[in-house]
């Protein structure tokens, strides 16, 4: 368990230091959360006031060409497309994580018309799991959602299956899948693979490409910091695009939206893959947020991202020996998450976000802690596995004022 | 044809001209577009400034439950649902009007499954009979959309039908059906009425109660004035809720989202045709922009929207006598909108814009004006006519930069 000292110095020499000045963090807050909802980005309100008061306040319609609204959703891919190891032309912006899974899938199971099962984790994020449900029964003809535990998954990949649908890294334990074999696997049965990227999108360097991957989806609001319930991404490999026609074939996805023509045809590429009008205020909140990565080298993210969590799990494990840990010590196995389990985790993480060290809960039993090392020091993880350690030693959490259950956890 | 004098008085008798200062107009503009998109309602960058600073800066992830964000669209429901003739617990907001259609059409289709039509105008918006076509495709097993004109809608809604999907006011010519009638007419055959409200609501009073709509959906940026790409809502029956079992069953819609049950089970009500997490940039400003509404009569609205139209008509008939009027004359069968046809339509539209009156142009040759009379005067709307009367006299229109065609229209 390393000194004071030596996490100062770990500070010191950190490559990414200069990078917390790209956010706005509040006095008093230690903020394990971004995996969550990812903090404020400065100059974020400067770039939002614009939005509304010059583009639409006084360019009103003529923003969409004036503002470049139009050209938006794009210019947002191309920057996510970076961070993902995708390439141009591949990425589109807009809708909500759910509804992309329902995009992607509805599609990967036309790829696939002689399978009838669509395959995913237990323990994936339940949208994927009701979404994917959802899309079989609304289809019928024997459609279904077959689900395995992560260790048996290669075992249940077999010819009946059409698409795989996984999230690179569990939400909750932070365990990681190895997406390149995994993929390997799902192809070598003749299925699909689509992850979902919610964990893993500015968390650590992507690579869907050199993976393989089919499909993929992810979140703007967690590791990118697009602001509460930003737009999602989806990314479709280029060899599968000229083949797709949506299902959800809205008009922004038309070849020529602006001619009003009765008949749908998709659009070139990846355009076909968005649906309705962008919503331009959260789209520009996304779009202005992501030039935090300007510059950023994504392997030094996962470096410090690695040495945050060894850290953690180590003054954790020192102060507080009744969590027990539930995500991988092995760094290769796990994303940028620590989670630890207790049967009181509820009212310890509220304990805990009273002191101003904010993480958060997943029921039934899990305290879960992003790290973003964009804007966290070694120090930061320090205090508040010493907090945390303080809260335990007291059983502060034994108060009824924790115990109260908030409508969202 | 009125005079100065009578245009005057107009303005000076109007009970709704106080509202002109919930809104910030830009100079030297007159705006008939509000159609397209709305104007920015005041107070806005105020309100979006203490969203993105205070609640998001500061209360971080708090803010699901400090600031209320995880009820923020139910409470914007709320506000439409006044505004649409609907009850409590009956309105949802989200997603754009494409996954809306999508979302309210595969609900009716679940509803009648013997019958595979689905009927629309066709001359309906494209993105209601593209997503139309679309969800048939996806589903198949004959599902089909078939599409009539509308002075053949009546014969064409026979028992083949399943669900009728219409515009009440068709986006082209302001051309507005009887919903009470049409849906009369719809549930005599055993089908279901989905009513696209993009043109009706915040236009004028709209009753889907009392019209016995069975679902409806609507946009959020036009009259609504929430901001380009704003949320859009979807309305259902409440005779239906309890029945349907959304096909695009994202985690908000679930009854129990932070439970991450691994089997979907939809919420109570209205709130299972939720989907995914809500963008609260963009709802924040929807909510704030609905605010403009407090208090407005909006049979009052109407009647000014209808003397608007009838003057704008009078003045650019007697002005440009080349153009063609294609909105009906007869108050009862239009919308908030009038709209004339000129092969140089495109031309026109932009010359007019270059002297700072901004309405649109929609392919191949319309050009259309949007009535919005909480924000316009009757001296707005003679003044526009006449400076169009210029333009159309001096052929201003036939200059080079007037030719070049923009990306969006």
């Amino acid at each position: 368990m390393p000194d004071a000292t030596t996490v100062l110095e770990k500070d010191r020499q950190d490559p990414l230091k200069a990078f917390r000045e790209r956010f706005v963090l509040p006095d008093g807050v230690i903020y394990l959360d971004g995996n969550s909802l990812g903090v404020l980005p400065a100059g974020m309100s400067r770039r939002i006031a614009e939005v509304v008061e010059r583009e639409w306040g006084e360019r009103l319609v003529r923003g969409w060409n004036d503002a470049g609204w139009i050209d938006l959703p794009a210019r947002v891919a191309g920057k996510i497309a970076r961070l993902v190891g995708a390439g141009d032309g591949t990425v589109a912006v807009g809708d909500s994580t759910s509804v992309n899974v329902f995009k992607t899938l509805s599609a990967a199971l036309a790829l696939r018309p002689d399978r009838r099962v669509i395959l995913s984790d237990s323990n994936n994020f339940p949208t994927d799991l009701y979404i994917a449900d959802g899309l079989a029964r609304l289809i019928g003809q024997g459609y279904e959602l077959r689900t395995a535990m992560a260790a048996d998954m290669d075992d249940a990949i077999d010819a009946s299956v059409a698409a795989v649908l996984l999230t690179e890294v569990d939400y909750r334990t932070g365990w990681r899948y190895d997406m390149a074999q995994t993929t390997r696997r799902i192809h070598a049965a003749g299925a699909l693979a689509i992850w979902d990227l919610c964990h893993s999108a500015g968390a650590f360097p992507v690579h869907l490409e050199e993976a393989d991957a089919d499909f993929a989806i992810g979140c703007g609001y967690k590791y990118l910091n697009g602001g509460p319930g930003a737009p999602a991404f989806l990314y479709v490999a280029p060899r599968h695009l000229e083949g797709i026609r949506p299902a959800l074939s809205g008009w922004m996805g038309h070849q020529a939206p602006f001619a009003f023509t009765a008949d749908y045809a998709p659009a070139e590429g990846i355009a076909r893959m968005t649906v309705g009008t962008p919503p331009v205020l959260s789209m520009s909140a996304l779009d202005a947020a992501l030039d935090a990565f300007d510059g950023v080298d994504m392997e030094l993210v996962r470096a410090k991202s690695q040495d945050l969590c060894d850290l953690f799990i180590a003054e954790v494990e020192a102060h507080c020996p009744e969590l027990e840990l539930v995500t991988p010590r092995e760094r290769s196995q796990r994303g940028s998450q620590v989670s630890f389990r207790h049967p009181e985790g509820y009212a310890i993480m509220q304990a805990l976000i009273a002191e101003g060290v904010i993480g958060d809960f997943r029921a039934p039993d899990i305290l879960r802690f992003g790290m973003t090392p964009l804007y966290l020091s070694h120090g930061d993880v320090a205090r508040a596995a010493e907090i945390l350690g303080r809260i335990m030693g007291e059983k502060r959490w034994d108060r009824p004022e924790f115990r109260t259950r908030a409508k969202v956890t």
